[in-house]
């Protein structure tokens, strides 16, 4: 499919600067590319922020709903209370065949639970995942200095054909988005070893390791996550999402801890004023201000989720991944591995 | 107990740097304490390094066994074959009374396995939990900047129970050894809010909070750790163990990743130099080189889980640190804590 034909549905109340964010990235996206917007919220709000901008009026249509999920809302219950909530509609529009794909820097639950109502997921995936980019200091000179880690929070626990699944959904992203040939792929775990990590790990490192489509790397611990090892790292949604967090956390914490255990070294001190714009912009790299967004796969339509402080170029760069994704047939690809797997690999009972 | 009754038995073998450091570091503990130090390894090579340094001889015994349990072996095969390895035969001397606590740097898995097989649990414990010290920058000034994480990886899974009798060892241990009067307990947690993190971890929430014994301040996210809210973080041994490693890999990896991304920036690049000392620093932090070790509870005796590259200082301050432990009843006041825990929420199938 070409760019020309691709529509994308943008919820433009998402996120906390939303919709004069959201709006902008929108029309920017416009001049760049030319994609088709859908731009699902308040259409007052949305018209008066888009005439503060240049577009191509011809890529973008307005939805209009004036209600919206907040950040700080339980996201089961307001979509129960808001069956038209931006969010919500988004995803209908996209299931409806309307759009084929979907953006947004909603709440990631909301996100995440308006899909699973609205969109169906690949065949044989029982579990959504959402994954981060992150920053590595790649030792081994990988084409990319980003690792991917899923899942970082669509989950709490994960089986292990769904890890598998994860492994499939890593490697096509790496493969097909950031070009790398034959995307190495690791499990993230608490020891070397394939025994490692309870029986679920051990057994996800057992299938993993001989699957002709993974070129699966071992077992990655945590203190090899920022490594870079490994091109894309598997793990359930808890571990993920504590993984990832803490990894954000640091990038602050280093700076505030330095200025306090070594306030005496006059050194150290110019070192961390020096460096601060430094670790500034690595948090930022972290929380994906830049990049786009992070990628939900599971679903039969492609979802990018933006960060909530997320900016229009953030907005305007979520669009065209979107789009690629469309582009490059992502979910399909995913599709073709996951049903191949399924059809090795699941206990049918079936006689012929 | 005095100091003078005390007697510690020391895995003179384990570590990288074994027999060496630990003689020393059982030399120097002599001379700044009045504690016994049973010495249990080869004793041609513990003479030797014996030899080297001051030490009161009274307070030294050694216990000979030509055997040791080297980092690099299964610790549960190296078991088998090797029943009086160093390790084993010190945690024998210990359930046997010769010795009121151990302390040693060999292999994480050997001194769990060698302690459950022949020290006794806590009444009523059913896993044992690995603790680890960290420097937090302790945004809410409490008395201490560093936070004890349990379970950092004696266990893959947990229970809600053992999350609880968790919390009670990382409180007592808190409020004995760092002297914190009312310490903090958080749970480590994917979310805020009480339900998040699956049944088990709210299930953990819903109980600590009604605990009179426990100062609860809620769940930690991944990004709060490093800001140490809690004086005591508990989690299962998975999610810890990894969240400490992310902890341990970025001090290095922010450098690394630093000098990479940014090199074309002087400011930068002289700022990173300049800090390379204090990131240095604080990694050793985390390896808790200067600060004695790790406690692992759950036995009824207390064990001092010092780092494989622990210098002399190090093990003579694990020595120390045991000691104090014992003479603080620190075993004996988490037994009490769990044992009215378990009366008042363990599910009991008596009539009266």
């Amino acid at each position: 499919m070409e760019d020309h034909e691709i529509t994308i549905a943008l919820d433009a109340m998402g996120g906390d600067d939303a919709p004069a964010v959201t709006v902008q990235g929108a029309a920017e996206a416009t001049l760049e590319s030319p994609l088709k917007v859908l731009l699902i919220g308040d259409e007052k709000a949305i018209q008066k922020e888009l005439k503060k901008h240049k577009y191509h009026a011809d890529q973008i249509e307005i939805i209009h709903t004036s209600h919206q999920i907040s950040m700080g809302e339980n996201p089961k219950i307001a979509m129960n209370q808001k069956p038209d909530a931006s969010i919500v509609l988004a995803t209908r529009k996209v299931s409806e065949g309307h759009a084929h794909a979907l953006v947004s820097a909603g709440s990631t639950g909301a996100v995440i639970l308006s899909a699973a109502k609205n969109i169906p997921r690949i065949l044989g995936v029982h579990k959504a995942a959402l994954a981060a980019s992150y920053p590595t200091h790649n030792i081994q000179k990988r084409q990319d200095i980003f690792s991917l880690l899923l899942d970082v929070g669509a989950n709490i626990h994960n089986s292990h054909h769904d890890l598998v699944h994860f492994a499939f959904m890593g490697a096509t992203y790496a493969r097909e988005i950031k070009k790398i040939e034959n995307p190495s792929v690791g499990l993230l775990n608490i020891g070397a070893e394939e025994y490692k990590g309870g029986e679920k790990l051990a057994r996800t490192h057992g299938i993993l390791k001989t699957l002709p489509d993974i070129n699966f790397i071992g077992n990655i611990e945590g203190n090899q996550i920022m490594q870079g090892l490994a091109d894309v790292v598997v793990t359930e949604g808890l571990t993920g999402n504590i993984a990832l967090k803490v990894m954000e956390g640091m990038a602050s914490s280093v700076k505030h801890l330095g200025k306090q255990a070594f306030r005496q070294n006059v050194l150290w001190k110019m070192g961390l004023i020096m460096l601060s714009g430094g670790i500034r912009k690595l948090k930022d790299v972290t929380d994906y201000q830049e990049y786009g967004g992070a990628p939900i796969f599971g679903f039969d339509k492609m979802i990018i989720k933006c960060h909530g402080r997320s900016t229009a170029k953030a907005i305007k760069n979520a669009l065209k991944l979107a789009a690629k994704s469309v582009r490059d047939d992502i979910t399909g690809q995913i599709s073709r591995y996951i049903t191949n797997y399924e059809y090795h690999h699941a206990d049918y009972d079936v006689e012929v």
